[in-house]
């Protein structure tokens, strides 16, 4: 086999589909997200509407002052994996926020939301003996790899329908082991799960529920402890799983469960065990941002302020996006090509920057540009943003969606 | 099934095996590397003796800096996968860094060594049509996992053992596409694999090679290139793969390839494209460490001193350790029990930290205390580590080897 025209070949394929990606190098400018210098060909000031720092926290002088200040206490990295040197006083301290953050136990760091899911539920399906694995349709994927990884049996429901997933639950024996896998916020579409009624039926029918926050953590909840808190269903899931790297602006996973659930997995997770420590100063920064989202609600409210402005905008001017009770507006494309053409056009022109999101992180013919307004945009910034897509969708002959009253 | 009863019961499993693992809660001091506090029931001043910030970068001010100034000017978290706003200046230039450090044409950046293995391994041995992975019997979880995730077939090569590989190697039709996956050094034994001949037989049988130094970066090579650096074979690998977690002391993997390789993982990888990007100060920390060890060769030279003391005073006493040609000293308990009681007695009567190193780090019955003496282990910091040894040995009636002459 030629290795270097097998390369060459498949990268030319995904140009020609439309779907390679090219990374936009950035510079944020601290306390001026979400303004950034776009260190491409040629630099460019631009304001990013794609982050998952979706409240500014990683701009926050109180997430900043803590990095700081765990690098001067105790340096940069941890130095070894947890049990090999690498548990710093900084990893304890962050679990047990955690753990209370969502009114559990305990609490257990990873090195990114990605492993978390990967690690927590590999283990566990793959560890429970007979485990049956029932997971959304639409999870990201990081559980599914999870899944796929432990090897137990896993079924499908189709995507927040209760209705399918009481059917796969009903259908097997009480007491065999079942672990439901499924997301509050779903990212992409930015809709909600049914969690009160999912963990109803896990009631009913004896299952585990494993819930993953990541687009929902600091940003929902009295105290930013996700959907689950604000619905008061935080003690009714097994397992709540989260970040550290989007609303609390730093980076890390977690799972926060019972202390017996929690210690099988620190045991036994492969991703969890032989991998480097996360530095003491990114632990440092993400205890800072969830102490400071439990007490502080004004960059919720604001953001929340924010998203309902964009949406009523396009609204108004009829730009087509999902319409859905979180955070996240997906203005729908439905075209590789269009759509990086249309991020293009923004950044060249308008000094805006989207992502174009394409295969495989959405389904083919649903690309779109994925907007999650936030706390650190301003009404200009709004402005600017709502003027360059009207001008693009007539410049372009782009479908509208039936105009709002006026 | 009572989900509670079986992780109480598999905890317990583990714990009457000598298995269970205890963290040790560590805080380091800025500038006193290796001593630290340990945070546990009883406050102790100890000093950390198995930690895998081999060269003291860690605590190194450039670093430090280097990190300080970039969370001034950019902020604390990437904000985003590394396709949707999350690729920041710093990680361009880390890659850059890197893939000169290896004298490749180009790099990518992981959030951790585990992941890069992982999803490097998992993504050419899956995409790369009837792909045969041929691995080394020693080779470290994240490789293993990434492999099995691929689900290529897989055999595996006796450690280190050429006539083996080659046997395997030429019962392959030469067309086949094949790909040998081993390290340099080995990170519990110490030893390093041989890798001219490894490129030898890849050659001979058209197969590319995937080498992991992560054991080595940073400490091997007159810049600090690895094993294939110091040998002058950097060019003959396919793949290089490194971490910046342990003498780079910060946090991170990455793979050095050719230009299409490195886009072709990129493009394709879920573990690289569904997960949020370093911080900008790691990359940033991560990027000074390098730099610095490109052109200064002290801290490698201290090591390898401190090293040769240590395993001379062990030859001298007779404590059984496994002589092997690179920075790590196993000395040999072969026992979890025993193991974790050495363990516990250096920490409590001599402040000495060495993590037991038990199953399934290391095979049972190679119970062992894995030792990595650094440039800033101090004289009277080998003097107490051999007194406690020798004192505890003695104490405990442990075996020993046959005493050099004195």
């Amino acid at each position: 086999m030629n290795y270097d025209a097998f390369f060459e070949q498949s990268l030319n394929d995904l140009k020609s589909e439309g779907n390679y990606r090219v990374f936009a190098d950035l510079e944020r400018h601290r306390g001026e997200f979400p303004k950034a210098t776009n260190r491409g060909d040629a630099e460019k000031e631009v304001t990013i509407w794609c982050s998952n720092d979706y409240l500014g926290m990683g701009q926050h002088p109180t997430v900043l002052n803590a990095m700081h200040d765990a690098i001067d206490r105790v340096g940069a990295g941890a130095g070894g994996t947890r049990n090999i040197s690498g548990t710093t006083h900084h990893h304890v301290l962050l679990e047990r926020e955690l753990a209370d953050l969502h009114g559990k136990e305990s609490a257990l760091l990873f090195t990114s939301g990605y492993v978390s899911n990967w690690a927590a539920l590999g283990t566990l399906a793959a560890k429970i003996p007979n485990c049956l694995v029932i997971s959304d349709s639409l999870n990201h994927a990081s559980m599914i790899e999870g899944i796929r990884h432990s090897k137990a049996e896993r079924k499908i429901w189709k995507h927040n329908d209760l209705a399918d997933l009481e059917r796969l639950l009903a259908e097997q024996p009480l007491d065999r082991p079942k672990l439901i896998a499924f997301e509050s916020v779903y990212s992409m579409d930015g809709d909600i799960a049914p969690i009160r009624e999912i963990c109803d039926l896990a009631d009913k029918y004896n299952a585990m529920t494993y819930l993953d926050e990541v687009h929902a953590v600091g940003m929902y909840g009295p105290r930013g402890g996700g959907i689950a808190e604000r619905e008061g269903l935080m003690d009714r899931l097994t397992v709540i799983e989260g970040t550290l790297g989007k609303a609390f602006g730093v980076m890390g996973g977690y799972i926060a469960a019972s202390r017996d659930l929690v210690d099988f997995v620190r045991s036994f997770a492969s991703g969890f065990i032989f991998t480097t420590a996360l530095p003491p100063a990114v632990a440092a920064g993400a205890c800072a941002a969830i102490k400071h989202l439990k007490t502080s609600s004004v960059e919720r409210e604001s953001q929340q302020a924010k998203v309902a402005k964009v949406r009523d905008r396009l609204e108004q001017i009829g730009i087509p996006h999902i319409d859905n009770p979180s955070h996240i507006i997906p203005v729908m494309v439905g075209d590789p090509v269009k759509c990086k053409f249309l991020s293009d056009v923004l950044m060249r022109d308008h000094g805006i920057y989207i992502q174009p999101i394409n295969y495989p992180t959405v389904p083919k013919g649903t690309e779109r540009l994925r907007i999650t307004p936030s706390p650190v945009h301003s009404d200009a910034d709004i402005d600017a943003l709502l003027s360059a897509l009207e001008d693009l969708w007539a410049q372009c002959q782009l479908q509208r969606m039936p105009m709002a009253a006026q």
